[in-house]
């Protein structure tokens, strides 16, 4: 896979892309990635890629020509084909199912706006727009760090097993169960027993229990499209019975 | 505000904490920022942070030890009462609220555990989980900077203008209205003619009425708590009404 990034500020994605397992995936091959500065394909002495706002307001908006001259440039460089994704907070929101589309494709070129403001004709580039979440940020280079990460630890050959990447939080759609490493006793805080049982069995019931758990207890909304079996979705339902949103947390 | 970030990377925030919005707070004192590299907090000759999983499984679990001893002594580093919070996919899902929330506390120490598991028992060390958005990432830290930035940029004196920050995405609860700058014609696409009449407060409603229209098609699941006079609160449902989420976009 081949990921193109175009921002204003380039300089600041290479330790995170040099890091862990972006690292790792760009080390193998997995995932090439290159970050391009918008201001090269920007006009004039200062090379400005923003400008005051039509009908007046605070703040500025990114200007529509260096984007469209970016876009451009950048997707010649490779011959397969891009999905141009702009991270705005207008866009769809992003959650694991967006990330596995996302990751099936052969490349992407990502759009960083800053969040004030991008020209609207900007938006006739792009074949999606995507959203991290529902807060404001200055601009949309955090965002395309967070695409890049999950869509390049989808990629084969970049995690050591293919099963971690199913049994974390949302690949069953549901959050992830209690985990527990050593020491076994930690300021009177114990290791559930049944972890120390030897009996895997036993364990992945009690796993799946607690992901179930957890899940009724902190969102609820993510049962609906859980994967879970008759017993399990029984048990569900059982617990959300019992559940007092309006409680304490025990 | 003093923001503490505990990671095993502290070496992927400076070139974030030093840019932009960030770089301008920092420089100002409206934020003081400190990384904090937990393995300083770790213990034996490699400062070993993580171990496996009691029950067995994929993937390691990051210690408690490390965590317990990092948070005392960072605590230890100021006198104002600290918010700690853990970077998680199972806490709670972040918005503007609760940026807001965060935003007005003194101090905050921020948690990054990769995803793939932190000891349950660090959970009892901290005031509140936070989780970006429903993905799967790689480790907390990019979380934790979408947190950062979210936050310094509604300190007092950050950014140029207080209005600015209520006319974004999500403060009045709407997604932003289009954005247009010169050229007022672009590849045959053209500004709309409200935009450049000069009648203020037509401009003004022009802009709601389309952040409401693109709060309608995109994120109709938003408009139950913007806020909304009654006439807009009307135009609102009418354009729900016309508008059909199977259909393609205008």
């Amino acid at each position: 896979m081949r990921i193109d990034i175009i921002s204003i500020f380039p300089e600041i994605f290479e330790p995170t892309l040099g890091s862990s397992m972006l690292g790792i995936a760009r080390d193998n091959g997995a995932v090439t990635f290159a970050v391009h500065d918008l201001r090269d394909w920007a006009e004039g002495k200062h090379r400005t890629t923003d400008d005051y706002p039509f009908g007046g307001g605070h703040g500025m908006v990114m200007k529509p020509e260096p984007f469209f001259a970016a876009v451009e440039a950048v997707t010649a460089l490779d011959e397969a084909p891009a999905t141009i994704v702009l991270m705005c907070p207008q866009g769809r929101r992003l959650d694991q199912r967006l990330v596995e589309d996302l990751a099936g494709t052969e490349r992407l070129i990502i759009l960083c706006g800053r969040y004030e403001g991008v020209d609207e004709r900007v938006r006739s580039l792009v074949d999606i727009e995507v959203s991290v979440g529902d807060y404001v940020l200055t601009g949309g280079e955090l965002p395309a760090m967070i695409l890049v990460d999950a869509v390049t630890r989808l990629q084969p050959g970049v995690l050591a097993s293919e099963t971690a990447t199913q049994e974390e939080s949302f690949s069953w759609g549901l959050l992830e169960y209690p985990q527990y490493t050593r020491p076994s006793s930690f300021k009177g805080m114990d290791v559930p027993g049944v972890l120390l049982s030897g009996d895997h069995a036993r364990v992945d019931r009690w796993r799946r229990a607690e992901a179930i758990r957890r899940t009724v207890e902190r969102r609820p909304d993510l049962l609906e499209s859980a994967q879970l079996s008759d017993e399990e979705r029984l048990l569900a339902e059982n617990l959300l019975g019992e559940h007092d949103p309006e409680g304490e947390r025990p």
